[in-house]
């Protein structure tokens, strides 16, 4: 299955940036004036292949997940975190609830390795591929099949979605204890050193961020990820959100569908989908600059500029759906503004 | 009535900020971790005094006027085009419409100093107090009388405004010829030669460029505006929409009112304002930072970081219609979010 998406990717077609930029510079601004609001219209346009393209239902996927590697004192909050979080998510009383509503997207919440049994909740997607992962610094995180699997989940969500209308998707996280699995991913693809990408992540102190440094690298050194192998990096050092990430965006890639990629997690998993396909990043849209600083190196690697830069470092989807306005907004420019005829307003230019 | 606006304006209580960082505190994310949404819902908490603050209505102000130094062959486009966009702006087809409408806000359009009769047409909030300015290259662009009036209808229309509950106010302009008032502004009162302020506004050449600085810097040698006399500079080398800018500022701070400045004109129109009363600046948000390289060194002298880099140089108020929506996105954390306790999620860090 994951091939078969991978082999649907196609890169985006010139001519559909060119169709939206004829468009764009008949509309009555001066020419180029609106920016990167533009380039967001002039995108979806070519992602959709459609030169009045509707975005459609929009949807922030937040997968959450647990991380062995916490027994290891990587993170300040305990792992009952996650799965409190997930009940907060449903319940509407998270950030990346009060974005998305404010975005006007829905969020869906995937159960895809949290260690906790939910039971039958409403509101709960239950893909749950792993009970956590296992503690990277004994071993692999997950096996291959696992990693698989989990990637497997984000595409296959991504098509359920846009079969009933969901025309843009922001991803997100929640998991303790992953910006862990993300720094080991973006030091082995990048090829950074560990402290170079490795951040304070919900906020431990400088000596907790050191250990979390040996913590990276020795896992690194005991599992060996091969870093041209992006499912072996993924299932040796990674996590199962992280992973589920990574399928969304081959998803929206095979399907055509833009994605908006939240932070320094939702990155990582992004970085999957570049390895394995550098085309995906075609159809991806940095939503912010995280706090976190392992994310500007992924960023760069996939020549990706983000959207805003608001000193943000949450996670769950929350700059995604800050992003998704921002890029609606360009595609309300290309759609509903006047052109200069229409409008009667002069486009001579007086030199 | 400038000054019993302005001996009205009070610095923000630091209270304020306190208390809002206690509820920001016990919302369920790590603490911070939302960065700048979580400041803009501080500093509305300060600026309203008000622990649990709505904002209202929103509304962007567009003031359009007419520069008589556009003979000069500063501008890309004809002096036409300030009624013609004018028309559009009442016709909902321009981008500031376009923007507003995503960000909720309404689009107030005031005819400030336009050089065209536009008759009794519906929806123009008509407050003309000069047919275009005068040819700053042959003497003062306006009068003292004229820049105060102008600075008294802004300041007016946020009473009215506040009056009918709108709780936060973004500034626009159009004018065709008005980034020449604007940077010769930034050159008189932050000190910076001409040429360092001055940009490309709707897209002129090169040349055209280099006649724009000459123009700016005969017109400050002709008038000799006085650095430290804010009405001055603005009457002498100013312009209409500016003035009326510096109006809705000095009326925001002094009537507690969040206000959203947008780019290049509309930070001349704050500078004003911070530089007749420097706490106006504690009510001011700069929305995004233009690509008008003016603007920088006057966000500077204020201590303003603008909020999105979006490489935007249109006006208008496009800007500000972002910023606000980012500014509600941060206040709505502040009010709708969950709290550690209400969630039962543990806030004990394990570190």
């Amino acid at each position: 299955m994951i091939k078969e998406a991978i082999s649907k990717i196609r890169p985006l077609d010139k001519k559909f940036f060119k169709m939206a930029r004829q468009r764009l510079d008949i509309l009555t601004k001066p020419l180029g004036s609106l920016g990167r609001l533009e380039d967001f219209a002039a995108r979806i346009v070519a992602i959709k292949e459609d030169t009045s393209p509707t975005l459609g239902k929009k949807v922030v996927f937040t997968f959450a997940a647990d991380h062995g590697v916490t027994k290891a004192g990587v993170s300040a909050y305990p792992s009952e975190v996650t799965p409190q979080m997930v009940l907060n998510f449903l319940a509407g009383g998270a950030a990346i609830n009060v974005l998305a509503r404010h975005a006007g997207a829905d969020v869906a919440v995937i159960d895809i390795g949290v260690n906790y049994d939910f039971g039958d909740i409403d509101g709960l997607i239950k893909k749950k591929v792993v009970s956590g992962t296992k503690n990277m610094l004994e071993g692999p995180a997950m096996t291959r099949a696992e990693a698989e699997q989990c990637i497997e989940v984000g595409i296959e969500l991504v098509r359920e979605y846009k079969r009933v209308g969901y025309g843009i998707m922001g991803t997100g996280d929640m998991g303790i204890g992953n910006t862990t699995p993300s720094s080991a991913i973006a030091s082995v693809i990048t090829g950074r050193p560990v402290a170079e990408v490795t951040g304070y992540g919900t906020g431990i102190t400088e000596d907790a961020l050191k250990n979390k440094v040996d913590v990276i690298e020795q896992a690194i050194a005991k599992n060996s990820p091969n870093a041209s192998d992006a499912i072996d990096v993924l299932a040796k050092v990674g996590g199962a959100e992280i992973a589920a990430i990574a399928g969304v965006c081959i998803g929206a890639a095979s399907e055509r569908v833009p994605v908006v990629v939240d932070g320094l997690i939702s990155t990582a998993g992004a970085l999957i989908a570049h390895t394995l396909e550098p085309k995906c990043a075609e159809y991806m849209f940095a939503a912010h600059k995280s706090v976190e600083i392992g994310q500007a190196a992924m960023l760069e690697k996939m020549d990706l500029t983000p959207i805003v830069d608001l000193k943000m470092r949450l996670g769950e989807g929350t700059g995604a759906a800050l992003g998704m306005s921002l890029i609606e907004a360009g595609l309300r420019i290309y759609k509903e503004m006047a052109t200069f005829e229409s409008a009667g307003v002069t486009d001579d230019k007086v030199d």
